[in-house]
């Protein structure tokens, strides 16, 4: 196969994707265990919160206290969806590493999820941009429904050009290319993720992907082919899909990381260590729990022979 | 995307493989009256049943009944499974279009299916070929666990090549690789069927995919990539993976038709009329009911918007 990366970066977004999505509220005390367990699992990047409001996400009006308490580590990288202003105050005060701005590819999406229309909200990121330079705060940008919109549909490439030309002029390269609602298809991706580099080479683009439709792990092989190196996923498959309550969400992590490692693929995570972590986590909460692995070991779990067993007992 | 072809045929596995790993019997009249909405679903090929030993799976005992009962149409052949010669005269009695030999690649896993090493079971094979040969029935072939067997792992290329060696003597041209555990991954399947096809141009491999750890697609994909334009799949996903009795079977055929037409490959199948008997078998046998498609719907099927609902209301 051409073109494979030899190691890839995967973000771990279940302390923001998978327990914004829950009905109920995990303790601040078990966010805390999970996070410092998953960088036991060798993530380099962890999405760990979002500053939203609490009455938007009351699931996640822990976040500052998550930050504070957690184990930091020099070589993880930590990161926060801020929706605004205030949000990246929050977000500075907590010595985030990084900043994600959050940005939908759609006028519909974008007024249904921030209440203004795509260019209308990345208007806002200006001043956003301004302060967190005064700071060591990175900042990161996102298009979500990049790869389609639960309401209306294809996504004209066009709109993630001019995003991008609006990205760069805020001088943000680093942008995750969400398949928010699992709209994507191998085509799609690498119809649009070549369209991208080739405008704008100097970006580094990741995958956030979603299971929703089983296509997830081909989308991510598409993206590996136009050379993508990071990506987005949720231990477990936490995190859902809004539009349809029992359809899968994030694509698993255990999922990702075995898949990538079969195919010769690095991905410096400590699988059966992220298994285990995802077990106790589904465990807990097992309406969420969305895992092939889990369900069905790793390849590598060979089955005992029953005519083996046999012999055993006849010779 | 290079070297993606134009159109696909999808033959439909479940009377067989999904019906013979449902706990209880499905009616014969219900068995009938599905394959004949299989047929209105525009299959040009269904693998209804096999003709093993009805101690050996009784789920499949009224082999003989469903294929004089159900309708027979010029376009649509039917093929079956046959592990014997005994097995192969009901076939013919049965007026079958095709018959599958059953083989696997690994000795282990023969042994447990066939009470044979896989180069003992071949050469029971002359005698069936020979037989064949005097009626119309076409012979195909089979290598199951072809990309990774449960009780051996790896399944060197090597063995591929034997066994296609055997069945171009017998000639026997037309192969499906089945991935019966869900061990492939797309470099495992670019690699293994680049080998094959080198050393047997002539041969028709075919792809029947589990998507046991979530690459069921992916590895379609990467058959798509190497010309394979002939798959397996089973309504709903039913069919199982008898070493994890909870994991995914089958990738389902509504996944399969729905992502490849998303990519712009035809199938020929109605794919709503499809969605429509996957539901009511679903319905009847939710617990082997596994399909993405069924859960969140067609990614054509858009969600209103909740932003034009309030306009709406407010205008």
């Amino acid at each position: 196969m051409v073109n494979l990366p030899k190691e890839v970066t995967i973000a771990e977004v279940c302390p923001r994707d998978g327990f914004q999505s829950l009905k109920e509220t995990v303790p601040v005390d078990e966010k805390i265990s999970f996070i410092n367990g998953l960088m036991e699992c060798g993530f380099k990047q962890i999405e760990v919160t979002s500053f939203v409001h609490p009455k938007a996400i009351p699931q996640l009006k822990d976040a500052d206290e998550v930050l504070h308490r957690i184990n930091r580590k020099n070589n993880v990288k930590l990161r926060a969806l801020v929706p605004n202003l205030h949000g990246l105050e929050r977000a500075i005060a907590s010595n985030v590493d990084k900043v994600k701005l959050m940005l939908s590819a759609s006028d519909s999406h974008s007024l249904s999820n921030a209440n203004r229309k795509t260019m209308e909200a990345m208007a806002q990121f200006d001043s956003l941009v301004k302060r967190a330079k005064e700071t060591t705060v990175k900042v990161s940008g996102s298009i979500s429904v990049a790869f389609g919109c639960p309401y209306e549909g294809e996504i004209p490439v066009e709109r993630h050009l001019a995003i991008c030309k609006k990205y760069d002029e805020l001088g943000i390269h680093d942008i995750s290319l969400a398949d928010t609602s699992g709209m994507a298809n191998p085509v799609k991706v690498k119809r649009i993720i070549a369209t991208l580099r080739d405008a704008y080479p100097h970006f580094n683009f990741s995958l956030h992907l979603h299971n929703t439709r089983g296509m997830a792990f081909a989308n991510a092989v598409a993206g590996l082919k136009e050379g993508i190196v990071d990506f987005d996923s949720s231990v477990a498959g936490f995190g859902g899909c809004p539009y349809a309550p029992n359809a899968s969400g994030n694509i698993a992590t255990e999922d990702l990381v075995h898949g990538l490692e079969e195919m010769g693929i690095q991905t410096g995570i400590d699988l059966d260590r992220l298994i285990a972590l995802g077990q106790e986590l589904s465990k807990a909460y097992p309406q969420q729990a969305d895992s092939f692995i889990q369900k069905a070991g790793k390849i590598s779990d060979l089955h005992k022979s029953p005519t083996n067993q046999i012999k055993l007992v006849n010779e």
